[in-house]
């Protein structure tokens, strides 16, 4: 690898390709397959987003990327969702502070790793969320939860929202834990007095239709858990995905899915056996941005 | 440290006491505290199960905790529930395979690590599981989760079941995340023709009510996920949990929840200010055991 | 796996070795394993340490290896040495500071994660060691390390010490990196005015006799880094080890050798193609003495 | 975060640099930290490389910093001064290979994690190394391990050399573990019949009069291992380091120095109080290629 100062990304992902070994070669290979499925018409191309990534700053990204046609499916966590919606609201993400976890508890701030919210931005998600359960729950009192999350997205006006964009662009988001997150919490809490039913069965008659009027599926998973579960598991019943590239953290040693080598899912057929599978072992703000980017500019490249 | 041959658990977890630095310090810690917890009457315990652990061999060791009142409320995956089904029904999990995932898929076979299972066993699941959900349909079409898995308890025989085991009990299992796993693909196929509507919030009128009835709050977390997050999240309304023990393999600076420290719930009123916390980093399927046996023979010296 | 109060280690791991998978399947293969090496007279066993494992409450465990036999040869770091003779000169690891890093660095206390050690203690070890070096240097002023080593035994009392039981039992020590160490501190310190050269290629003419002269060699790595080199590399022109069991939380992905699978060590001839190798992952300080209580607890079976 | 197509390195990192949290704000701050150092002339920068880094790809980005001045001492290990001579008498490092180890080791190929090397190499490797060593030991019999390498330095051509570069560049390189790789293997079998002792104390009074002479030393650090540990170690006479940043996937919690927090050092005195000190968590063949980039645009940046 060589440097040159001023170089592009895609150009030092291009040195990392020359290499061609460890954490630079696969990373190098991601990225040229996430631009051949960004650029295959036939491929409809999931996004799996666990962990912080929107409060970690991917939002932006993750929404261009729904702005621009690249995704055509995200399955997120409430959590991702509620961000989402807080930053919608006016609310912030907040970071350098260094008090301990009790005096952030006194001061209404929760942590995640070194970011940082406020109690009044969650009051204020709250009220609206609360407004926007009610103005929904009158035109439909049952539905699945993509359904509800689209609904939402045509009542918030922010054009930098995630769940905006995908509504706008007609772009499904699907949250099977969503019920586990604040946003989870009020729609319980909403549900306490009024009738609201999200039917999580529902999204899986919806998700299969896409899958098999698919040609070709691929995932990006970031992180693990439930939505990368989710995008694998309902490609089960064609056989499997045919290309994935997963970024993250965890290891494989004591069995969980989060970090099991994208192979194992060959032999539940959940992605096909002539596969293209890329594993990124790294954080994934530092790995997705530089993968978007190198991606996006080899397309461009091509299409000059 | 010094080895006795032959020392019992305990004796051997004592000397890790005694050193008290390291994993060895923090592994006695949990223990200790962990004998605490099932030892005192005014504590609510929550087990919180995420990655294959009954595939991976505790199921036992679960189901006794439950059978023996050690445990008061379960949370973990539809993975884990539809393992114990699979058990259930005559099924099984295997070892010592050299094959490649591609031949695995040929062969039937679905992998987790160095666990394997036959589609034979899933078939089994799939027949009896719709039986199953042919019965509880007409006795009741609309149900929580947790009420679901009791009726499931109720229809199955095997006494070494988790699911029997809780409902026997009347011990509560909380599974947010159901729908993505094989049980959850069943009962999306069966709801495909019939009708039978889970409903998620409903749980959490329940678990509420749990957590508001209880002197204290304690959980054990192996793994992280949706299992992690739910029980954290359940005690928000009563400013956190008063103790917890957590056993992962993920690590913190991704930001992750399965990661994140303990004491970051205290900033999110998930953990009290002045909860008892212990993480201790390792294979849940080599650090709950040993925890076990140690709280258990702590439990029974002092009841000598 | 069942648990039964009041179990021995051994009969835990036999649990555990009935599962078969996943961490507690490798560490039961790793205990069975350790068990045969030891109970075999035809192989040389090494144990190579790296990591704190002296101030993180392994030094008697490793002591009482060395005095009843059962380890043929030590590798470790300076470091591991260095805090043998802090103990052997009456100093000692201490606990539960809260301090941070500045405050300690004022109180003279240095930090190893949550172990602690105070500057007295230093004092202390620099003093008797330069007094053993004048001592040693007298004698002879040309030496390999582990000639160095053996020298420093002869001089101190400490029955409990690693470097005095490996002298009174003829067992050597290597430490290639001893240097990189307050030992090597001191003896560069001391060399300035003296007279005393380490020859580190003299200790691999002995090494290289040891492994030649052997019909077997095997070796226990706990972590990584130069000790898990060293052992391995020295069994090169034999073609390698015939059985080895690593402890280490390091990870392969970034290729660094303290995190390699064993098995990459076929490649390089310093494990035989029919070589017998086992990794757990986990924490030295919690996987080793159970390895140990359950190998000496089935050696001790066998003999009955 | 935004991503524009053809950003530039420093673009998209100064996009992580205002999001600012998780990994992504870790890596701009390094990059930041080292652009600072890089440019301050008072300032003596260490560059400490553990695990492959010269097989991974990192060769001509080492060289390149040693050649350009940016670098001021280089400690690393054995291992990569081996494969810098290998690829400078004409020998390669290859990749994908799909052979087991087994297979690997009857072709007489050596595996690191993906990266694979012919012995071919090596036999050409030993004889010219020989050939060295006859030559710099008619020269001189005694030296130091910096001279050593110093003499090597002068008797290669490879403009690309890491080795030569730096003898070229009268910087010095360090490697306290030098006897633990093939060439110190070399180096051992030449010294069975011929007179050639390395004295690794030697280095340090040459280091120590580095580090007095600075008025400021900062360091970074690829992996850990012992040019970790010397790096830092090598400070503590004066106090620490002024600042240091630290790339690695290893973790903390078993308490192995190469996992070690950078903030443990300031306990021992071997980072200062109000040093400067960033850890990037992730595979080095990644991030260190990223931060050079971006610190040497950055300084161009300022330089305009």
């Amino acid at each position: 690898m060589k440097i040159d100062p001023g170089m592009t990304t895609l150009q030092l992902m291009e040195e990392m390709g020359k290499s061609g070994v460890l954490g630079a070669g696969r990373l190098y290979r991601a990225t040229k397959l996430l631009a051949e499925l960004m650029g295959d018409e036939e491929t409809t191309l999931f996004l799996s987003v666990a962990g912080p990534m929107v409060p970690g700053g991917l939002r932006k990204i993750i929404r261009d990327l729904l702005a621009d046609g690249h995704v055509d499916v995200l399955i997120t966590s409430g959590a991702n969702l509620t961000h989402d919606l807080l930053e919608a609201f006016g609310g912030s993400h907040y970071r350098d502070h260094n008090e301990t976890d009790e005096q952030l508890c006194q001061m209404g701030m929760g942590r995640i790793g070194d970011i940082y919210t406020k109690s009044e931005d969650f009051e204020v998600f709250e009220s609206k969320i609360n407004t926007l359960l009610g103005e929904i729950s009158q035109k439909e009192d049952h539905m699945n939860i993509r359904q509800f999350l689209t609904e939402i997205g045509k009542c918030i006006q922010d054009p930098e929202s995630i769940i905006h964009t995908a509504t706008e662009k007609n772009i499904p988001i699907y949250a099977p834990g969503i019920i586990d997150s604040m946003l989870g919490l009020q729609l319980w809490m909403f549900t306490q007095e009024n009738q609201l039913t999200l039917d999580a069965a529902g999204d899986m008659h919806e998700l299969s239709d896409i899958v098999y009027g698919s040609k070709k599926v691929a995932t990006v998973i970031l992180g693990g858990g439930l939505p990368k579960h989710y995008a694998l598991a309902s490609n089960i019943l064609t056989g499997g995905v045919d290309a994935a590239i997963q970024v993250t953290l965890d290891r494989s040693e004591a069995g969980s899915l989060s970090g099991a080598p994208l192979e194992e899912a060959k032999s539940w057929a959940k992605a096909k056996c002539e596969s293209k599978l890329v594993t990124v072992i790294g954080d994934a703000t530092i790995i997705f941005p530089m993968m978007v980017a190198g991606a996006l500019e080899l397309i461009n490249k091509k299409n000059d």
